[in-house]
């Protein structure tokens, strides 16, 4: 089996487009239910009905099945919203009925309103039951090498088998999710050092911003836990170029090991369906930035670079 | 008056989303026809009622308006319709109805089906009558210079102000529209000579792909001719690092001079309103790619980032 880049754009970005296909945009729009936090009248992110109705009489909860939404109704601020939300999962959690609050990991991700302003923060590994916006950092990390060599080979991490999520895939250099709090560039040299054992000073010096990726996921099987949960992400992307001398290792458990590939070799892993679907997103998007794919070499271009970039239909940061 | 980028992408891509906001994007769509060719079920471009009422009893063409459809029903392949609907725009022209006709510029875009087949081939200054998606290449050409001078100098081209399209204002280094037949990268080198003088060895050593910018642009006065139509567009995004002693010419009366300007002269000068619309949307995304735009320092950066890059609802190459 052999993935087109389309293919591999067509697993991370899933979820419908009202664009290309209205009817079937509106019939995923009239199954799932709408997230929103009472006096801000529009859409935080969408959940499965089977979701849903477990907020049934929950209190801090309205759930109103006619028109299908689940409006957080506790709190005036973001502090009191965010502690409802968390009494709520941490009951939930007891209970053992969703399986995806067994990878409970005790750090908060943020959920934005229309004005960029905080509305609650909620547990990350239960963000994807609200189906709610969540942000992340992801680094390309690449090495010059002459241009009859193929003028650039890519550290590519595989991830432990051990992990629950996407384990023994392949990985981008960097990657992790931002915390309520941190700042893209905060988050991203945070995670250099824990997932790369990358110093800070080289990272600061050399790191450079390049844009955003964002797409709208529905979790399979490869995820871990429910599956068809919705997962609308926004992932601020680096590139760094490293000199040959400084070498990513594994600093924590999470990834077994660095290759230093060719461009030819990602991409024969991309084919390969090898890549975290997210993180070949990022590849995409790199060897688009990059002049690796081009017009002239791949059919799908201009498809896959809107892809990589959609705009969402929740308020983002 | 200041323009923030986000005012910058808002003039350009100044259709309506769907997906925030449903309910203009639907009175948009109740008001327009759309264009489609017999036998291909989907919409190839949108056009106003004024426009498509014209089209009323000519031959070749079958207006509905009770669907709102303006339909090529001539031709089985692409020449028999391009052919019909020559005769049609030839004709329209002589009755000096449009004025955007009067600009008539024997070029032919491409319009392309669903499975990225030749539908017509359409006159460059019809185009936005008809609302179709057309294709050009835009080029950023700057200059290393160190650090302490911030890095790169970019050459900003001034156009002519007696063009008849958005005379006297700041453009990209090089762009041009893609005649149908041509591949992106023949179309720059060509457009690399004519308004740049720049020459081929040097663009084709040195040229690097960086992905494309869509967007939905409605014309206003600015672009001359009619206002209102509409112009979904793709531009396939080029960067080019030039050496210090090969300088940017104009090659043709279009272009008046080129600046070599500091990534602060060309920030004030967008803020000022200076840049053609479409070439501002494209020095944004350079400006992301190269990592002067940040999430820290922008804080529309997620929403810039996704508008230069919007998934258009009708077929592309």
């Amino acid at each position: 089996m052999s993935f087109s880049n389309l293919d591999l754009v067509n697993e991370c970005d899933s979820f419908p487009y009202y664009q290309t296909n209205p009817s079937l945009y509106a019939a995923s729009l009239s199954t799932y239910y709408s997230l929103r936090v009472h006096g801000h009248d529009y859409p935080l992110g969408y959940l499965l009905p089977s979701v849903a109705q477990v907020f049934h009489n929950v209190p801090h909860w309205d759930l109103d099945s006619t028109q299908r939404t689940l409006t957080l109704i506790a709190g005036h601020n973001a502090d009191e919203r965010s502690e409802a939300v968390r009494q709520t999962l941490l009951a939930l959690r007891k209970t053992g009925h969703f399986k995806v609050l067994e990878k409970w990991r005790d750090e908060l991700y943020a959920v934005y309103g229309r004005n960029k302003e905080l509305l609650f923060r909620v547990e990350r590994s239960a963000s994807p039951l609200l189906g709610v916006v969540t942000y992340g950092v992801h680094m390309t990390a690449y090495v010059r090498v002459p241009e009859e060599e193929g003028g650039m080979k890519i550290w590519i991490p595989r991830r432990a088998k051990t992990k629950q999520t996407y384990g023994g895939m392949l990985d981008n250099a960097v990657a992790g999710g931002m915390a309520s709090g941190e700042t893209p560039l905060e988050c991203l040299v945070r995670e250099c050092a824990e997932e790369a054992s990358l110093p800070e000073d080289v990272v600061r010096a050399r790191v450079k911003a390049a844009g955003t990726v964002t797409y709208f996921y529905i979790r399979t099987e490869k995820a871990g836990g429910e599956t068809g949960l919705m997962q609308p992400e926004c992932q601020y992307v680096y590139d760094i170029e490293l000199p040959v001398d400084v070498v990513p290792r594994p600093g924590d458990d999470e990834v077994e090991e660095f290759y230093l590939w060719s461009v030819e070799e990602v991409k024969a892993a991309l084919a390969r369906g090898e890549f975290k679907p997210n993180c070949a997103l990022v590849m995409l998007d790199f060897f688009v930035r990059h002049g690796v794919l081009t017009a002239e070499n791949e059919e799908d271009y201009i498809e896959i670079v809107a892809r990589c970039h959609r705009k969402l239909e929740f308020p983002t940061l």
